[in-house]
């Protein structure tokens, strides 16, 4: 209906957008879970066909979303509660988990923009073991089996001049990783889902995701090893925004769409490239670095 | 006529306000002055009796502001000349800077959020004198005059659980500075404003000022010293962002406002405690921090 | 025996010194208590008299230094132990803590330098109650009796211009909490100590502590509430390192102090203001402030 | 003499140690150059033969060192003249310069460590150019002749688990460019010069450099394009420091060495990965980062 495009990173979005504009959708597998004792909601998003594809505006795969109501706010024993839940979807989702692997985990993201800054508080927290069994063997861990994790921070390109992808590929083809995780911070569609929701996929990263410029896929086709995509939506776009908030209004007013609505999108030219955060952004962002943390760290226990 | 009430932490703002809405305002004289060479355009707004006050909605008192678009964009030279500038207004609005001052600066916001952390930079890397004056008298500058410069940077309520005014009152009647001047990131109500816009007042801070949340008056009624504030709009209300583009929808659609406008703006409550930056905050904001840190060490040079 | 004067923070090394270079002494009592399971030792040193004060260079006063060797080493279960073991002492030193008490924690230090950051550090990551059981009320927090919790990261002197003392001094006369709690990087005579100690007193902070530059003392005195000051050795003094590698290496030799050594300590004179920490300082100081952070936290729950 | 290694990442100190301890040396030449009026002291040292890599325990090639006191003083318009004379020295280092570049500049080192923490901040603060270019040619800077500038930051391996040479031979064989700089902050044998000195080497970085751990060699013959490596010693081994201060004492003495002191050294253990800096070293790492990432601008300019 809207000339503007709605963007969004959010495979539930792209879900719940599909059923308010169309007839449902062949190819889309849809299941979901409510734990009421830990109010966590699970969503798993199956995209099965190119025709599954082409409606959600998604690559084929696994899109599993947890929502929770509290997750940035101050409680750390239910933090645990979502870190283990992430964690198990993890195990579930990584390739070959069972074996010995070697595992890169890439913190996307500009660690000077607070909304930003989820991927690198990470990776910066994050338990790096492939130096140390490099070095000692398993004997530096006193454990039969353990993965090697490594830990990536690439910057932002306004910053490097290199796209993302350049960069990880480039570390990739050096220390061939078995599989990458990535955590980025992504754009939402409405501020009520901003720092309270967690998608994991194996589809990676896709052009015009996050809120910086990751222009180029990270994907496996792209890397060569299977890549898992951790993002957490920290922002939303300001156009979307205010487009949202006129699509309501027309609805309340139960009128047609108006005639200059058009020339009015135009106009939200201005708001290309500005995003809303909320006023605590810097603390819910501490909270859910510290829940993703752990749960790579959990997951990747042996 | 919207009954959401725009607010802005602008003189200019509030000016243009006026003039749309109303008939032109007594009490408030307003000058403008443009440097075709420098693109740098000044206004001074001087807002004389209690009726100007009442129309602008803004204390008695000069606003100088300092317009000048490529603020932040990567160019030294320009920014010497932006910080000359500036300079040269903070020489005219500091009270007895021809005399030896004690100088307290201080630093409002909160340095974990980008767009908020614009006053802790500029204190962060300002040249500070007093603790050397003290020590070693002005020998050790081989100066016969010079300032006493101090720097504080209060923090957040959130993460001080104090009121920034408390803080900073007690520390002036500590360390009895002459005259304080504070540091603050505004709240602009258009986006063309962002990170391009400076204003310097010497009224202080006043309640719902601001990013952050500094409630009570940091003026000079309420530490007993003039307080002059130098204040950049480096964020705009979500709410506002929205709230304007209907007014300019309605504009452009020649119509009346519809009825359910009340209803609508009730709905942007979600929008409360979120707002919009720019895509390069970071830059932009260590910009005109380098900016504002001279020309406060060129004017309180002596 | 030698003419450079040892200092330390640590009543811990004072006690040490004057065993090793006198005769035992009265008007200081000492206890000991290992718990082997958890590795951790307790020391508690009470200065009771003038003439131990002197023998101790230390003002009258209670000293427990907690030791735990793996206290910067990765493991998140032991840091809980630590972390419980400090809360204990704590509560049994803060006076009034079975009442509802209105304190402030103070972080001293730089946070620029990642040795002097523990203090900002830990005040960064503390919950804190005050403002918003002014706004709301206990039921702000489900809870019959909560305390009053702020927190204030003064600076240090060559970025403030000010005393610590002076910054806090004014606050705390502003706010009137009923106890003042103080986080700061402590010298240690011995690299051995380094961030494997944690030493609370209820004496307060003296001249000539700390990493950075304290000068006057911060104390109840000084203050006029009572001043719990939690300290860990992060660095040691360069010229105390080499001066102590020397009395080693004479006493192995079995010689007599050289006739050069006055005149080679004036030569220590280049170390001034010079420090020594380890290679992985970032990493520690970061599990500490994280164990003292939730040591206080839990210490202040009601 | 001593059976402690003295190891210096300085060309400048490697020959002050041949000249204490040995003959001379043919294939070294050695040239000086003082600029009273600007305080600017020249080194050059070429290292032309086999023989004299041996002597000075460094690689073939050339090693630039530009010493100048007030380096990390505050003084604006001196820290412009050494910044430009660096440029001058890295335009005659830089091969090809004369034609359009492609130029990666790594900033190797913790930048969560202050004093190693050089290189990142130089590389936070940098032109970048390459992705500009690459999108919009050289328009986007009107200029018709432009060097694509990328940068790195690949932290450290305690972070990464990766060695920093694994990084950047990875990124360089994805990107591309003609030459590389890398920035690193180094250890030096005496307090004297921290953060006074700054040297460039077309050598790059060997094995053993650094502040933090950097094993592989990160030289032309590991990357496969030319590698100006520009240092400055931001800190002293702690043992080189105890090691320095005995030699002194027994040239005072007028002694033999004592038959400890091999005993002695193995002490000295204790010291190893420690290391010791000033107090200011924040302020310092600041201003010369400035210094760099200013000469590097210049330099890169066409």
């Amino acid at each position: 209906m809207s000339s503007y495009k709605v963007r969004t990173d959010l495979a539930l979005e792209a879900k719940e957008n599909m059923e308010e504009n169309a007839e449902g959708c062949r190819g889309v597998s849809v299941e979901e879970e409510y734990d009421e004792e830990k109010e966590i909601k699970l969503t798993r998003v199956v995209i099965e066909t190119k025709n599954g594809s082409r409606a959600m505006g998604k690559p084929i795969g696994t899109y599993v979303t947890l929502e929770a109501p509290a997750m940035a706010l101050p409680d750390e024993n239910y933090h645990e509660e979502i870190s283990e839940e992430l964690a198990k979807q993890l195990k579930a989702i990584i390739p070959g988990i069972d074996k010995e692997l070697s595992v890169m985990v890439v913190g996307l993201g500009n660690r000077d923009v607070t909304a930003d800054a989820l991927g690198p508080n990470v990776v910066d927290n994050l338990t790096i073991t492939r130096h140390m069994v490099r070095e000692y063997g398993k004997a530096a861990y006193n454990q039969s089996r353990i993965h090697m994790i490594s830990g990536l921070i690439p910057g932002v390109m306004a910053k490097t001049g290199m796209e993302s992808q350049e960069i990880i590929r480039g570390v990739v083809e050096m220390t061939h990783p078995d599989v990458v995780i990535i955590i980025d911070a992504l754009a939402a569609r409405s501020t009520k889902r901003l720092n309270r929701t967690i998608q994991v996929t194996n589809t990676g990263i896709h052009p015009g995701s996050g809120v910086g410029n990751h222009r180029n896929a990270i994907t496996e086709e792209s890397l060569g090893v299977p890549v898992i995509a951790i993002g957490v939506p920290t922002v939303v776009d300001a156009a979307t925004i205010v487009s949202d908030a006129f699509e309501k209004m027309l609805q309340l007013a139960g009128e047609e769409p108006l005639e200059v609505q058009d020339e009015l999108f135009v106009g939200l030219g201005e708001l290309y490239n500005m995003y809303v955060t909320g006023k605590d952004v810097d603390y819910e962002i501490k909270q859910i670095s510290h829940i993703i943390c752990n749960a790579i760290n959990s997951a990747l226990e042996i």
